[in-house]
């Protein structure tokens, strides 16, 4: 993979501007941005020095993929095997090791103090996390001058650059053939579990290996009829609620390429849709276009949200429309910023990726949502998962 | 679900024994240990008493959830709809209006600081964890008096309860679908990626519901023919290697149902194995055999590796099998004992669950691993995975 020097010039640029000589970095999605290398495990540390070559420590297991990354110098230990011994050991010595080829005892570092939500890495079923051993450790290796620089890494994210764009209009590459897969297996005596399993097994079979991908994976929610009326909470159960013709099925789908997401959602009617359903599918779909069309560098996040709202409101469905707009993702699922929401007021900036998700939530009769994700540029915006809309057909 | 006074009745005998007033928890594996309830999102948070009734602290959109549980001290916080405002401070309060029911304030606490690695919750793309964050709202809450109590939880989730044993076999039934969908997939012209989508499939399609299930989910790992050479790495990426007649597979699979996990292994041959290739797998199936007759309570971890060993060394293939034979299991994917490892000395006892995961690799040719889960009883052992072993056929 091509070096991202956009991005490394930036976080120095950063650090020297908050005084900082390094960060060291365990969580996956930070590693990933500043060398290149996505840790399967999610068990990997990176110290970024603001004028040095970085260092990577990494497990013997993932040495190949570690030396794919932009980093020469990096450092193995040994984890898993009979022979390996206690692998924190390892790393401790390893960290104390690269602190002091840059220098950094007694320097102040940032860490990733309070990332209280991150994303999976491969190994899904057990990430690893920034705890107080990882703390201690890098304590051990440069003195007690540490700076939580969790908002400094969120900030540097929030601006996407030229080469992280071409890898989220990766991921929501792979990602739409989740989408296609949604729209052929929605018909009626399917249940909501299989219509989940199809995605899931369309973004693995075809993103794995497109150009080059080595992980495509993804997670798949569907709520169908009156159980979509719940979906905009946060978690959405699957179940083996079979679809009835003219049942509405909505799909929330986050989709990772190597370490890069993508968080779509499309509503689509088992057979033919009633004449209300169009109407309303008509609103949430003229709500996020109007979204769309709102925004450009200089544009407040709010008033993207109220150019949804606004339609959605006109149609008589406003109070259904309970959640925000759009936030920003890319590293994650979610990001904290941009976040499309009606007390919002920051501006909208060329790098930044946001959701555009309006969706309506009504009790006895279900929800809607039509999410996509969009990059901010020099003169509007790019739909990074341009595809069909169409509720049916 | 049926409250587990079991693991209340010792969790408080612990607490009683180390002066501890409470823990306070906030990943989904240990909250799911003492309350039933296993936060989807993997953000809420528990105040286990020592000696009051618990409070749960749960979002809003998981309501539902958390009033099915153990607890009936169920406080919400408000999170992600446009009028949410700050869950952390709404949490922060809830956490501090609970340390004052329970009478927590400048009281001797536990918290999870140093799990490095958690268990994946329902939203599986993006786990929430324990950060200094949640360390601070902790802090404010009850004061100072905290104790790292990570190992004292790991101890905890030791020795599984009846119940909790309950839940394994559920989460091992589950994933057995995953391993007969894998016999089944195993033929010549089919991928990698292809059979580890079929594996997840199955176990989605047919877990979800079983016996009460709301989540069943997994994530396979298949690699064959000279890849499997390099199986014995925690990270096993599939790919679209297509399998040829007398290919071996591998397949590694964790399996979550309700929040108790299931790690199993087989391999698998496509089409007609060759006759030096049963021999090895004979030797693999023979040292699980020798291991799993080993375990009984009271005889050292190391012992039970001894068995699997001995019989594959006595193949000729010792230099080949590079892994301990097993580890601990059940809250999450891997736990940290028991470890049936040559230096480990730490007899088993009734209540703990392993797994017995004998394998060789070898440059050039490719791997072989039959992984089951037991559980150590009052005389012996129960096999919680029982399937075929063979081969082919």
């Amino acid at each position: 993979m091509t070096r991202d020097l956009e991005r490394i010039e930036r976080t120095k640029r950063v650090l020297q501007q908050q005084q900082l000589e390094a960060l060291i970095l365990r969580l996956p999605e930070n590693i990933v941005m500043l060398s290149g290398y996505w840790p399967m495990n999610g068990f990997a540390f990176m110290v970024f020095s603001v004028d040095k070559d970085p260092v990577l420590i990494a497990p013997e297991a993932e040495a190949e993929l570690a030396h794919e990354s932009w980093v020469s110098d990096v450092r193995l230990f040994k984890w898993g095997l009979v022979d390996s011994g206690d692998p924190y050991a390892s790393i401790a010595k390893l960290l104390k090791e690269a602190a002091a080829r840059l220098g950094l005892a007694n320097k102040p570092v940032g860490y990733e103090g309070s990332f209280e939500a991150i994303a999976a890495p491969y190994v899904a079923a057990e990430p690893g996390v920034f705890s107080q051993v990882s703390l201690g450790m890098i304590r051990q290796a440069v003195g007690e001058h540490l700076v939580d620089a969790t908002d400094l890494i969120h900030r540097l994210r929030l601006y996407k650059t030229r080469d992280e764009a071409e890898r989220l209009r990766l991921a929501n590459r792979i990602a739409l053939l989740g989408i296609a897969a949604f729209f052929e297996s929605v018909v009626p005596g399917k249940t909501e579990i299989e219509v989940a399993a199809a995605v899931e097994s369309a973004i693995m079979i075809g993103g794995t290996g497109l150009q080059g991908l080595k992980v495509a994976r993804s997670w798949a929610s569907v709520m169908s009829g009156e159980r979509a009326s719940k979906a905009y909470k946060p978690h959405l159960l699957s179940t083996q609620r079979r679809l009835v013709s003219g049942d509405l099925a909505l799909l929330e789908l986050a989709t990772v390429a190597d370490g890069w997401w993508s968080d779509l959602t499309r509503t689509r009617c088992a057979g033919a849709a009633r004449p209300a359903d169009l109407e309303r599918w008509q609103a949430v779909v003229d709500g996020q276009a109007a979204a769309l069309q709102a925004i450009r560098p200089g544009v407040p996040a709010n008033m993207v949200d109220k150019a949804a709202r606004d339609v959605i409101v006109q149609r008589g469905l406003g109070p259904y429309f309970i959640h925000h707009t759009g936030h920003g993702l890319g590293l994650r699922y979610h990001e904290p910023q941009p976040f499309l929401h009606p007390a919002v007021t920051d501006v909208l900036e060329p790098g930044m990726v946001s959701s555009v998700e309006p969706g309506i939530y009504i009790d006895g009769w279900g929800g809607m949502r039509c999410e996509d994700n969009i990059l901010v540029n020099e003169t509007g915006m790019e739909v990074l998962s341009e595809f069909s809309r169409a509720l049916t057909g």
